[in-house]
């Protein structure tokens, strides 16, 4: 049992039953010259924590813990973007437009892939909203990864298609997977079978890092919470263009006793495993 | 049409297409000597929104719109109650124990009724989570609401029992009736029949009022917002036992062009409906 001296009080949690949501760490809305910036957003504040957002991916890998990356994405016929979404705000371009870096939040296009540095790694397991189909990474996402800086970690990939063996390995809850869930909303469980996912792994608990705090980070823990899972927030792996929400989503969740969870920054989270590898060496 | 010159722009919908969301307007949360109180919240900013929460009511009634309240709330062996809520933050009563009006947040308890004032009328619908079953109050609930005042509306009860009208009056949409949902979460959508319940009548918009404003009422619009309505949330009708949340939240929900949803204060929305009336005399 790991204890992280979190807010409002400590964060107890296995490892073997935790997961780390990686939300939405999207190209279009960090990098400059995609669709967030384009929209007048300063993506500086978001591109500031992919560094903590790398170290807390080689965390949960060298600690065999399963990992989730969301996209925000629709299909290319936009049958899954409510009407309503898309036309929010009369927008001048709008989703399924042709935006700098491809069709704004379509699947495949080069703005809706995860940031090349905290990208999962070429052979690992996709999940797909709308369908309970698991199964390897298709062709055309497995050339988009390979422009990946892979992070160096237990999940070196090998010769063998690591899909093969994933079902046997899913039951033994080795933990060394990572699921990529595309949702069409901002919660990560609405119309995606993430819930099932995690289910199905025997996971507890969530700690969460992306973007933005108060808009995909905030749904989603609040999806978590009223479905049972004990959720921490790690703070300095999350970001807003607006630096007063973030602060005030990291109020809001830990308000009244945890009402949606817990928070602590990264080097809380690795002296909390540090403090355990050493009391069991 | 109705136009609400609401924030971030204009704000329009069709009052037979809009439902009223009146979200945990509860005995517990609200009422000095309950629950919240208890817990050593000030309720007073809760108590101070009941006037404008029922003239809300007054209007949606006389303008023959779908009405729905929640009440969060669990039954009785808590079977619907996730281990991690009832533990959260360690509290020295928990969900379930005997609290200062009843079971805490126990459907049945008196604390868990919605305040008198704003009390869904004698015979009218109720809808309960985990159930496809729509029909009249039981008996308990029945009683529990003869204590109710009723607003003077066009609801104002009649020999017939309204339950036994209520499907064809569905089906027309002449949207004189009431829901009463009862959630197990923050969220009025997860764990009930709510979005069956509004698809059903043709609901594509919702005005959000109720307690407390960062946490089921801001959990609830988001989970609209992901499943395809157009929400406003009438800021005086809201209320938190903080402040600062209550302001955050407001301009979370509406940046970015309406990310969420739309503002606007009880007098823009009578104002709306007046120039609307004004305009088809």
């Amino acid at each position: 049992m790991i204890t992280v001296d979190a807010v409002p009080y400590p964060y107890q949690f296995d490892r073997r039953h935790t997961a780390l949501m990686v939300i939405d760490m999207q190209r279009d809305f960090i990098e400059a010259g995609g669709f967030g910036s384009m929209l007048g957003n300063d993506v500086r504040p978001l591109a500031r924590i992919v560094p903590t957002v790398a170290q807390l991916l080689t965390l949960a890998r060298a600690q065999r813990m399963w990992v989730v990356h969301t996209r925000e994405s629709h299909l290319p016929d936009l049958s899954d973007c409510p009407p309503a979404k898309r036309r929010r705000g009369n927008p001048a371009l709008a989703i399924g437009d042709a935006g700098p870096m491809g069709r704004i939040l379509v699947r495949g296009a080069p703005g809706n892939q995860i940031l090349p540095l905290l990208a999962p790694l070429d052979g690992e397991l996709v999940s797909r909203h709308g369908s309970d189909v698991v199964g390897c990474a298709q062709p055309s996402e497995r050339s988009a990864r390979r422009i990946a800086q892979p992070i160096p970690s237990v999940l070196a990939s090998d010769a063998t298609p690591r899909c093969a063996s994933m079902a046997s390995a899913d039951r033994q809850m080795i933990g060394d997977a990572t699921l990529v869930i595309d949702k069409p909303g901002k919660g990560a469980f609405h119309a995606t079978d993430l819930h099932a996912q995690l289910q199905a792994r025997g996971i507890t608990h969530l700690l969460f890092a992306g973007v933005t705090t108060e808009v995909c980070v905030q749904t989603s823990m609040r999806e978590a919470n009223d479905r049972g899972y004990e959720s921490l927030i790690v703070e300095d792996a999350c970001a807003s263009y607006f630096r007063a929400f973030h602060l005030a989503t990291l109020a809001m969740l830990t308000a009244q006793g945890g009402i949606v969870g817990w928070k602590a920054p990264l080097a809380l989270l690795q002296a909390a495993f540090k403090k355990t590898a050493g009391e069991s060496a």
